[in-house]
């Protein structure tokens, strides 16, 4: 008998909602980003609806864009990832708790040390975002005039990578005995001293962290690109993917887990969760109403800076009302530019519109009632696209609290996510094993 | 009218008690150092005792002594602070958390973006120790075959200085208007880029964090050395000293102050509280006693090890239950030296006693009745040695709980401690004005 499809979901939450324009939404809270008193209470209802974990993404700067359209954006003053997620393991019980780390701007003693004390603290529910860092305004932040070579950075982060395991298997799980009879507080023969040389790190150990609760916190990527894939096909077991569209999703699912296999990994040790916008509503006219408005929230200066962005031209001159006039090419992404034009294209869209599009937010969107909600990510599922989602709300309050109370319900009367987590920690609800460790087994 | 004494208290949590044979002790908790529910609950007996913060130390690396010591210790694993004090922050609400950071091994923006995020999620109840990191292994956990000069520590953690309230000031305190109306988050006007280039630093900013609610949080010091003294009498608003003697305690504390008033600061803006370790009894007999229980819970070869550091001389081949014998002068610091050879000839020490006394802890004690450790506090405080002391519990919970207890209420009997917090910060309880932004004012 196949094992029944089962969604995992993930809330992405820093921000609180990816939206541009949705801090601005009648009964939206303006400062949700960095209140904790919210935070807290978005955790718990989280809980509530039986998410495998709460996300942090993290940037090692503010955005890289003009004050004009900076200066309306709700994201920039945030807590530190992993300031914040160890106050919400107080106040959860069971929630997975993932962060984002560098792993070209920190160093891997404090990344395995930090992880390793939150998985600690929360009893087994810490995830590490492993990230190379995209923004190459924090550069600037870390001593650098530019920002690191893309193949540098990964060939650095699979180092890191390497490091942050190493020593975290610094200790046997039974090393610490804490004989008081005899005075002897660990076994030293359960202690390995790493002695990492490579060409990015030199890093002795041990750590002075016991093995986390989960032997290893859950690795998580999110990189796109070829070396990105590889990395987290040799070493990822949840990927936070970014793909727009259903056959998108489908081919990157192939790419990934292919990988995998050819590794000789078991392609089921990885989870692949795409970014998915929800808009609900009552009706789906009503959801559609709720994006435009969200929509029309987004200032034109923050559209337009996304608009040029994606066109690799800058948009700022264009006639706002008009239909979006022919471009000359450019070095910018190809494959983005012309998903804009698809989108300007089939929508029908003003310079306006397409604008505030993009600010707003331009990749999946799932804009519907609870169950047509439920039949697009039950058809991700089934189809092989995903191994579910995660979830970035339309607004807080208000499109975080309908998922929970309307979606979940709907998702869990199909048999599609769980009614009660089975375990504490966040590899029992990923279905996740527990990493041997590579010095002493078990 | 002169302003009243009044005593300021942190207590020492990292480790949970500094005497390395207290795990071992009757009733003590072995996994306190590394237990949540446990220090959860020391903090707010502390709360409850009206401390004005919690501290904790950090090591970059174990402890670097032999493993035949190494494995006796109850400290090898701990949280990471900065992991444990936002989880603290939740579970009390006016205790200060001050945590150590290093400025040797990490970066500014990290700090500065750590601490603020503290600071905002406590409401103001942040203080970040300033260490060079002296601890000689850690520089092997970061990429260095060995430490870091000393002179070039300090210039660096001056440099590190400057960079991180910088960054704290790269806002002004009402710099978030969140006006949803116009769609302006904040005001451009009161954001300021930093543009740090230095001999150590290059930072551009500005940090993706406002304006702690301190405005900075609270700098403490905790440096002994000539450059460490220089950078608190610049710098700091609160010193951990190490002052083993009352003498010692005055000298050190009219040295400081004397800096502080020859560059224009106010001698009361910079509290000093030297460590004191304190074992307390219903009689002094008692207390004698229950120090010299622990003194011989500590290990031989901990002790030794300890011993063979103060002496700079192996001590490992000496006569345990001899006196000590003559040893050839070294290298090793003179002054600690000598004041080994005095406790063992004051208290006529045989080498066994002398090594436990120097495991457990050979600095400032105060050892008594709750009435005689008050006596000796109010000595210290009146006579100018100090403006408070940063607590070293014998053991917990037992000897934390008998401080919150009965040395607590005989300090508030007296006029010295606080009965209840006066204000919400940190520095409202340690009477420190919040500092102005450099580049708004305010
Ligand atoms: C869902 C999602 C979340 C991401 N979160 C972060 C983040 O928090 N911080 C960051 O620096 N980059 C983040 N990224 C960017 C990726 O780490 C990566 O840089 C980007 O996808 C480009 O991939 P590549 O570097 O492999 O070309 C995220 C990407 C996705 C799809
Ligand atoms: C009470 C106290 C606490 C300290 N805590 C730490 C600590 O947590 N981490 C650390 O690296 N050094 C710590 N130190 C060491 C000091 O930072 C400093 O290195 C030491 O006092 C020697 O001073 P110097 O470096 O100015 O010579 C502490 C010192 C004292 C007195």
């Amino acid at each position: 008998m196949p094992k029944p499809h089962q969604l995992h979901l993930g809330a992405f939450l820093r921000p609180t909602t990816i939206h541009t324009g949705a801090w601005r939404y009648p009964g939206a809270l303006p400062d949700a980003n960095f209140n904790f008193a919210h935070l807290k209470r978005f955790a718990q209802t989280l809980e509530r609806g039986c998410f495998d974990a709460f996300f942090m993404a993290d940037h090692l700067a503010v955005l890289n864009m003009p004050l004009e359209a900076l200066k309306r954006s709700h994201t920039v003053t945030s807590f530190d990832p992993m300031t914040l997620l160890p106050a919400l393991a107080v106040v959860t019980e069971r929630l997975g708790l993932i962060a984002t780390g560098s792993t070209t701007f920190d160093a891997p003693y404090h990344v395995a040390r930090r992880f390793a004390s939150l998985d600690h603290l929360s009893n087994g529910r810490a995830g590490w975002n492993i990230v190379t860092t995209s923004n190459p305004d924090a550069a600037l932040n870390f001593g650098l005039e530019e920002h690191v070579d893309h193949a540098d950075r990964y060939r650095r982060g699979r180092e890191f990578f390497d490091v942050v395991t190493g020593l975290w298997d610094s200790w046997a799980d039974d090393a610490f005995v804490r004989d008081a009879q005899n005075g002897l507080f660990f076994d030293p023969g359960k202690l390995h001293v790493l002695n990492h040389k490579g060409p990015h790190f030199s890093v002795r150990g041990p750590l002075n962290v016991a093995r986390p609760v989960q032997g290893w916190p859950v690795i998580v990527q999110a990189g796109a690109s070829e070396a990105g894939r590889q990395l987290a096909a040799e070493t990822a077991e949840v990927i936070f993917a970014a793909t727009p569209t259903l056959e998108d999703g489908r081919r990157f699912y192939a790419d990934v887990k292919g990988r995998m296999a050819r590794l000789g990994r078991d392609p089921d040790a990885l989870k692949i969760l795409p970014g998915a916008f929800v808009v609900i509503g009552d009706t789906d006219a009503e959801a559609r109403d709720t994006r435009a408005r969200l929509d029309a929230l987004v200032h034109e200066q923050s559209g337009l800076a996304a608009l040029s962005i994606a066109l690799g031209h800058d948009a700022s001159g264009f006639e706002l009302d008009g239909p979006l006039p022919d471009i000359p090419p450019s070095n910018a992404s190809k494959s983005g530019r012309e998903r804009v034009l698809q989108l300007a294209a089939r929508e029908g869209l003003t310079v306006r519109q397409l604008a505030q599009r993009l600010g707003g937010y331009a990749g999946l969107a799932m804009v519907g009632t609870p169950r047509g909600i439920a039949d697009q990510m039950e058809e991700w599922l089934i189809t092989e696209a995903c191994d579910g989602f995660n979830v970035m709300f339309s607004h807080v309050p208000g499109g975080l609290d309908d998922f929970v109370d309307k979606v979940v319900p709907e998702l869990q009367r199909r048999g599609l996510l769980r009614r009660a987590y089975s375990g504490p920690t966040l590899r029992d609800h990923l279905g996740l094993r527990r990493p041997p460790n590579r010095f002493f087994g078990g």
